[in-house]
């Protein structure tokens, strides 16, 4: 049980795991924490939260649960405005897309890497954004990925895992880096590719024609372009070097493919579809 | 009106086609053709064709209209064996992905470019495949590309044009050329990506791990790479140079955008984030 909560960052992500915790009844109060007081009005409407302060010192005061759901790029601001005013009991967790980013501008922000703070990632979202987006089933069945540092305390481990299970979510640990390998490889390649394409068909000459002619095959595989370009930026210079060594290894594979076609070697063009077909319909069975 | 309607190769293409003119009324008979009787047989069992013959040239006699829905890598013997059976007022289509090679095996197998022939691509279709997954509502405000030559007769496309605007689609003419190169860049290069994309990750070493933590944005983007593996073979040979044309087009830009992350260029990389969602939304708007 959590019994005041602080959400910063009130939007689809920090929306929907308070509009979760609510249902299962893990949580007594929400206080929402944020810049902008017009959505943080907007989702006590909705009563997503129960009060708002656009002071994140003040917010946090009481509070034995903190979730940090803000971009990349304002984790540190987000952590220094804070540390002095938690409680001695706080938990402080947060939905970073890349882990070793936040636990370095923790600790730049903090002077230490604090056994009160959990590094976690909810692997849930859609290309919407924003509280009036947030839903209470975003997290069930869905898994988030914890990645304690050897400082993080045990019993906070607990508490956020027990917060993430009442949302619905499976939990699961590993360490930072192996974190941000896997995500680079299964969402942030993915994205950079589905990015470059929308863009580079865009500047071909007869881009209207083009997109008219596109299928839902297209559809599918391009939704993703259409996620939030400074979010996407920020795990980009957040991930650089494991998203950088995947993009790599996907090039070389493209050329491989390009080489068999303009060598109409049919039996590797096949071999490569017949392996990727394999292993994508292993992925949805 | 069509009175009998022959349709070679009765898999999700050519049955849905089948089932979209019964439901309108647009054709009295329908005859099946192929290689293998027992999807024939099954193609009987589900009302899609009123009877099938496995000899080409003998299916296509009395026929008014003949559908050609087989693998590019098929199209020239299946013109030539149909070439001599066919009616006087006959006219010919297809569902050939890529239209170029799809029009030099029709020169290759009849030693001309026949005014009865009509080289046409429906651009719909789902992972599915076979006429247990075909449907009357494919074609439902899906595009139909015919791509007529100088030498195709103008009743000929009229007629291909009436059946399938009968069948709930849109029909658009453009030159074999043209069709080719947009194909390549919304629909072949896509499908190249997802392949690539997903036998690269499937060799990584922590293969299954990778996939377990992959989320809903993955499955979308690489749902294109369960399509069939000897069908896009087929796509990639034929459709080679202006293939090969739009990826080193798209290899360009991702490498222009991998230099902007190495480079931690935030601006460069945001800016081509927003062209992609700008052309993305506007996709769907």
């Amino acid at each position: 049980m959590i019994k005041r909560l602080c959400i910063i960052g009130v939007g689809l992500i920090g929306g929907s795991l308070a509009r979760a915790l609510r249902e299962s009844a893990f949580v007594d109060r929400i206080v929402g924490a944020g810049r902008n007081p017009e959505h943080l009005k907007k989702a006590v409407e909705l009563g997503v939260i129960d009060r708002y302060d656009t002071d994140l010192a003040e917010a946090v005061k009481g509070a034995d649960m903190v979730f940090v759901s803000v971009p990349l790029g304002a984790m540190g601001t987000v952590f220094a405005s804070i540390k002095d005013s938690l409680g001695v009991d706080a938990v402080v967790t947060d939905a970073g897309s890349v882990k070793a980013s936040v636990v370095e501008a923790v600790k730049a922000a903090t002077g230490e890497t604090p056994a009160w703070f959990v590094p976690g990632h909810p692997i849930a979202g859609t290309e919407q954004s924003g509280v009036e987006a947030s839903f209470p089933d975003l997290y069930k069945g869905r898994r988030v990925i914890l990645t304690p540092t050897g400082e993080t305390g045990t019993a906070a481990v607990q508490k956020v895992r027990a917060m993430w299970e009442a949302a619905g979510a499976m939990v699961n640990e590993m360490d930072v880096d192996h974190h941000d390998e896997v995500l680079a490889a299964t969402s942030h390649l993915p994205h950079m590719l589905a990015f470059a394409l929308v863009e580079s068909l865009a500047r071909m000459s007869e881009q209207r024609e083009i997109f008219e002619y596109a299928a839902g095959g297209f559809r599918d595989f391009t939704r993703i372009a259409s996620s939030d370009p400074v979010m996407w930026r920020d795990i980009c210079i957040a991930n650089r070097d494991a998203l950088l060594t995947v993009l790599t290894t996907f090039r070389g594979d493209l050329d491989d493919l390009a080489a068999a076609i303009k060598d109409r070697d049919e039996g590797k063009i096949l071999s490569i579809f017949q392996d990727a077909k394999a292993a994508r319909d292993a992925f949805d069975g």
